[in-house]
């Protein structure tokens, strides 16, 4: 998506280590027309596949996953990282190694919120190792319902998280996909993601 | 906001003790529909302010404040509650007690996305004891910014954030104004919000 892809090259910074900084306009600030418009594409990519959920991770996968669903005029679920006190006791949970953060996050979802039957759309920012996004896999398939398709705002390639989702048998689609962050370049797949 | 306070007497619930389930359409289950009609209501109630920016908190005011910024066309800033490895060392950092956690958290935001000159206009989803509120008026202060509104989804007038957001004398506004929660009941305030 030529949008986003000139927004990182305008305002992302390659901080090394394959660390993309974005938070000028998608994680920190957000820029809400660029959403909108990403909802958007979201929503073209993926409303043949007859989705009744949008699925994602708090928190930086709130925004893009918002504006798809309002695109697609559909429920949008977030995992949450803690347990609030309004959640019942009962809950789906499930571990993801988080490269990021360094540590093993909580992804918890509500049994009131996903159910057998649902057919969920997975939406998030990043695709990296693909391990956040695999446990939504893992969430959606213990409540039953199943995944038709994995949509983010940036993938990148070199991470190899499109490798670990492949076994889903989902479409997978980026808006933008990185393949060489190596010596400061940003490098997009020559397809234009 | 008639369309606000029909979904709560449908959906929400009366957990007693003042906390009240949101979490089918707000906070955790999102209605981007119900989110859209709110963020035009913020919009049109704020739209002469000349606010730059919106500034709301992680997790449940990104929804509500994102498509207030839609519609106002404003980029939408989320204090962080833990520092992500691609924001500067140096922040504007306040601690805010919660009462929902029933700890202090503390509220972040990147000095490059909130600066002096900026006209902010707070949004989020609850007004209760108001001191998350008043923990991002700090922030906007520190910044050298000025805040120039406040919105949330709901008020809980009876947890007292209102007379605690007074002093900085800038206009609040809540889309549904819960009066009375004791026995079980969800009273809104007779001027429907």
């Amino acid at each position: 998506m030529k949008l986003l892809e000139e927004r990182i090259l305008k305002n992302g910074r390659n901080l090394g280590n394959g660390i993309l900084k974005v938070d000028g306009f998608i994680n920190h600030q957000v820029d809400p027309l660029l959403m909108d418009a990403c909802g958007r594409e979201f929503a073209e990519r993926f409303k043949s596949l007859g989705a009744t959920k949008i699925l994602t991770a708090e928190i930086s996968g709130i925004a893009p996953a918002l504006l798809a669903a309002l695109h697609l005029k559909l429920p949008v679920v977030y995992a949450r990282k803690s347990k609030p006190i309004t959640m019942p006791d009962q809950v789906f949970l499930t571990l993801a190694p988080s490269h990021t953060k360094g540590r093993t996050i909580e992804l918890i979802v509500s049994p009131e919120f996903l159910a057998e039957g649902d057919k969920v759309l997975i939406i998030d920012d990043f695709l990296a190792s693909g391990q956040t996004i695999l446990g939504l896999v893992r969430l959606a398939q213990a409540a039953g319902a199943e995944v038709v398709g994995i949509g983010t705002l940036i993938e990148k390639t070199f991470d190899g998280g499109r490798g670990l989702l492949a076994p889903t048998g989902v479409p997978v689609e980026a808006l933008a996909v990185i393949t060489d962050m190596q010596d400061g370049r940003i490098v997009f797949a020559a397809f234009g993601g």
